[in-house]
């Protein structure tokens, strides 16, 4: 068990080190920029790499609402789901406080801003609405289960799922930033959220509340679908 | 059948809100917006993760051309082809219906515009004839389905054709988005053109002839190739 | 040998239209075009996507100097090259012709300019001298063979070559595209040289030349460094 | 041993070549350049090429940092250590003279500037702090270790180690090419250092004192984790 939650623990602050840092650092720099395109690769490179590297240890969630829809799914037991959620926590805090020493190494710091939060309304980065924060979020994170679960299913081709998860994260990320800097993922939201100026924590209740639901109707779907298969 | 059935639902769903989704959200923002290229990465990885996770349950087609194509090349039977249909269809509709739910939170919203839905002459994204959408749209579904085949064929590596699919269907619209905003998949064009702006269904016809005509022509290319093999 | 040589034909004629394609018609588009990062994709992933559904056939050349690399290297036969290189030259050159078809459908069309040939001093997109061009175009070359022959030897992990091999091509591009266009491989240069504007069949020599080279050296590397194996 | 160090050679020559090559030809030219997103890929790209090409010869390190961290993993045998590094250091620096001469054949050629060098405060390409380089450079070596520890497994999917260790590499590089132009290889550092103008070579210790210290801190992580496994 200590080693699953070392992975979970590592995986979530790769997770978060790597997205949400490329997106402070790099995304808006002026012409060589790595813009949205940028850091939706870097997120979904996060989990490919560490589901490569560590998913044989721990599955590979670094996501409480993951840990959720794959109990849910039946196959993790519910008794190790507060155990990852919090090796999951721990990991995005640490991984933002990281960030956030460096980014105050930056010439003329004067605080971190948004800091790479998700948000809605004034905080949304082009100003959605809460509705369709709410939308988008559950409908995602549905996606990403059935996703997940298909390509971890027996009949699915062996050894893939890090490439199909990994890059399905970049998906949802080239869909979604515009309209909540993209979640799906509670503890990637809290870790920064933490740290950020603005309303990011008091709007971090979506970004439990949204992943979680959708995380378990993607799973739901996925059962449906697979038990009449 | 029926799990069948909700895999193509599913999976074409997940194309139009993904693939047309990042268009309509991503693609146009100022200085960090993902451009033609993370939308062309947006619908290749629709394809990448859902024909890992579903494909071994329907094929993965989510596309009526494709399955017109795997019937003539003698892997799909005739007897399905238009239940598949329908559930690409609907699927694609209901996408579409989703995203402008997400797309009418945006602040000051006053219509989808063009929708991502695509078109040519007046409609094209560059203004390319309706000439060059014909010739464009059946010469690349024709590959497409030479790649679909060939990738799957028992010959093939196995375990890659998801890769090589949607990153052929990335490839696609590296090319094809100025002259036509690329369909080669007549639900995918369906669903965005039902809420569209503009002539986008009183041009619908091209994008079911010309997919579907490609479609036929790259299956029975790849079934002259594969005879001589 | 007649399904190899339409395997070739048609994995030529993709790369054309695809990587030439995709230069001339999406990568300059102000805004959200695709950059030199996207035309350098959809070279790589012509080649990724062909290779997965012909290269069982063929071998998946598509490219006069890696044909001649992989009989130096001792995995072609001689007698086959020289039908190898014309069914990958025609493909190359009726890949233009399908692409200059499609362009002439631009509104206002005057003719194709360059049309994505290659070129160096006058006709390097930047300006670069013939000396630089010959470099370049031999040192990747040469590489490419060594990732071919590497990649697809028995001691590599089985199937993963046409995602190497492809990213190779992709690679090469994002490094090469400001000297010479990038060619390392005269059918790609042939194809549309008959149609361009400017120096480019008067240029063409060094893009017959150069990639030859290269793919000759890179066999010999290759071939040092696994007889020491 | 000779064909180990021939592949280390060569290896890192095109790690060189195509990471820093790409930086400078192709990063900042106006409209179609690649931008740092191109750079990320083109790191990356190179490390999973040749780890398929030559990772079955010599592991395919390319990096003395990576060569300390698999000798403290107990993955690579010690008295292999220094002959690596001089063969990735030698193939670095010849890669760099390569590169020089491509360069030079440019119009109005008149000096390489920071020819792709990294740098911290004044040299860091957004101004950060010797301190910022020095924590992001530690860290993110730790986890590309983790990674290539991880990947390499047994109990990992057999074959795609290439694919999580390039693509590793293109996602350090989307998060830190603002704040010391990514390192995580003194030996890439050192090539371009002896070519650069500026401070390049005075700060060559910090890109081989943090890369080291990280190395050996990523498998010191790796073996606590999986000797809880």
């Amino acid at each position: 068990m200590r080693a699953k939650l070392m992975a979970e623990f590592f995986g979530t602050f790769w997770l978060v080190l790597g997205g949400c840092g490329s997106a402070v650092l790099a995304a808006g720099v002026a012409d060589v920029g790595i813009g949205w395109l940028g850091v939706s690769f870097a997120f979904g490179l996060t989990v490919l790499t560490m589901a490569f590297a560590v998913g044989h240890i721990s599955g590979g969630h670094f996501n409480p609402a993951v840990s959720l829809g794959l109990m849910i799914g039946g196959r993790f037991p519910a008794r190790d789901l507060l155990p990852y959620w919090a090796a999951q926590v721990i990991g995005a805090i640490l991984a933002a406080a990281v960030l956030y020493l460096i980014v105050s190494g930056a010439p003329g710091f004067s605080g971190v801003g948004s800091f790479a939060s998700n948000g809605y309304g004034e905080a949304s980065p082009e100003g959605y609405s809460m509705m369709s924060a709410l939308v988008i979020e559950i409908v995602l994170t549905a996606f990403f289960l059935i996703i997940i679960l298909g390509a971890t299913s027996q009949k699915a081709p062996a050894g893939f799922a890090p490439i199909a998860i990994g890059l399905g994260l970049t998906l949802i990320h080239l869909i979604s930033i515009p309209v909540t800097n993209t979640s799906v993922n509670p503890a990637r939201s809290t870790g920064v959220a933490l740290f950020a100026d603005g309303p990011a924590l008091a709007q971090l209740w979506l970004f439990w509340i949204a992943p979680l639901i959708g995380g378990a109707v993607g799973a739901l779907i996925w059962k449906a679908m697979a038990s009449e298969d």
